[in-house]
């Protein structure tokens, strides 16, 4: 279609990095990109740590699950929501901040991912790969610990970006019927259709893993869904000032 | 830089649309772009509503506010959360599907973004322009009712498109110092930034209203957080199945 779009079909998550640096200019240029994104009534909530402590790497490494490239990976953010720079902004006009809506919460949350994607994007259109860290959540407490963070602030997830040192395939998605739809939700045909996503789904994976691995997206997620999902974050999140109403 | 990062710092918001339709072929493109993006451990819960019926559309511009542009933008997409998909591929493997973990709503809001963020930047690398609808969580149940969202399915946001028909200038963004953090979080010269920073903001809102509106950064953000931010959505989101434990 174009460049850019072609750029975005391409995305893949990339776990293995070259030993080639990123210097500090292109890092802040990619955060700037980022910055660019659109914000929620512009409260640009956003707050990236970017990591270079060998030290700090090490343990976020180890709490986000031993994923090794956190710890290796040429550069690391953290994508922090925070509503701690409003407090600041309303402490400057002597206005009392209402906290701990749900709404605040989300909007917070979502900022971050409109800018993290900005960031992400921006990184493959100069050649850099990345993947982006959720398992920074199994331990929120002691990541949002190391990295000092205050009341009204908590790590969204981290990524890692760097030049490639791999080339994977990327990823079938579920077929546009399932997603796009019309007017209303109408999920009557969702069924037939993931049935024959998950059979594309198993070859993906046969192909990939030399028949080691094969499984179809459906069982994939109920495998997943079975188990409890982070059971701590909401009592983190209260504790943090979040979603308390 | 090249001309993706020129395309994501160039972003701004765009209300005013030409009359110049965008066909479905293009529509289909966008979200697949969209679908390009990232998703926490391939769950996939975007699911898309492209509402074109002038009637529904006419509803939502006034359940987001009287923003009439969601009646008359030639394309109108909502973003939904959707966990719904996982109890079907649940049901396929007679697996239980736990719900209401807040990770869940968290993971899945945070896909809609990701997968938004891609089909807003694939739309500006066309030459369109468009704009988030937050406003539609203003009455998010009446918003779920219209669009017959089923439990365990939630709006996020919507977003407008199409030819731009205006050319505002780029909002101006926080200094790099406040957003971008080194191995922690602190604060401690965010006040001093933020101070330099609400000078742009003033000049750019005074510059663009012909001195009608002057505000600072800080200002516009102490006046919005002393009122409450959507207090039923809690309530809201409980009754989805969300937010629960």
């Amino acid at each position: 279609m174009n460049p850019t779009i072609d750029l975005l079909n391409a995305h893949r998550s990339i776990r293995k990095f070259t030993a080639t640096p990123i210097d500090q200019a292109t890092v802040d240029t990619l955060v700037k990109a980022g910055q660019a994104a659109a914000t929620s009534s512009f409260i640009q909530a956003c707050t990236v740590i970017q990591v270079s402590s060998g030290e700090r790497r090490d343990a976020l490494a180890e709490m986000a699950g031993n994923q090794k490239y956190v710890a290796s990976a040429p550069v690391f953010l953290v994508f922090c929501a925070d509503m701690k720079r409003h407090q600041l902004a309303c402490d400057m006009h002597d206005a009392e901040m209402q906290t701990g809506f749900t709404e605040q919460f989300l909007t917070a949350s979502l900022d971050c991912a409109l800018f993290a994607q900005n960031v992400m994007i921006a990184a493959e259109s100069l050649g850099l790969g990345g993947v982006y860290i959720g398992g920074l959540r199994n331990q929120i407490a002691a990541v949002s610990e190391l990295l000092e963070l205050p009341e009204l602030v908590y790590p969204v997830f981290g990524l890692c970006l760097g030049h490639p040192d791999q080339n994977p395939e990327t990823k079938p998605r579920l077929p546009l019927e399932v997603v796009l739809k019309q007017d209303r939700y109408d999920d009557s045909q969702d069924a037939e259709h993931i049935a024959a996503y998950d059979k594309n789904v198993r070859e993906y994976y046969r192909t990939r893993t030399g028949g080691n691995k094969e499984m179809s997206w459906s069982e994939q997620i109920s495998g997943m869904l079975v188990k409890e999902a982070r059971p701590h974050m909401l009592p983190f999140l209260h504790k943090q000032g979040f979603i308390k109403r």
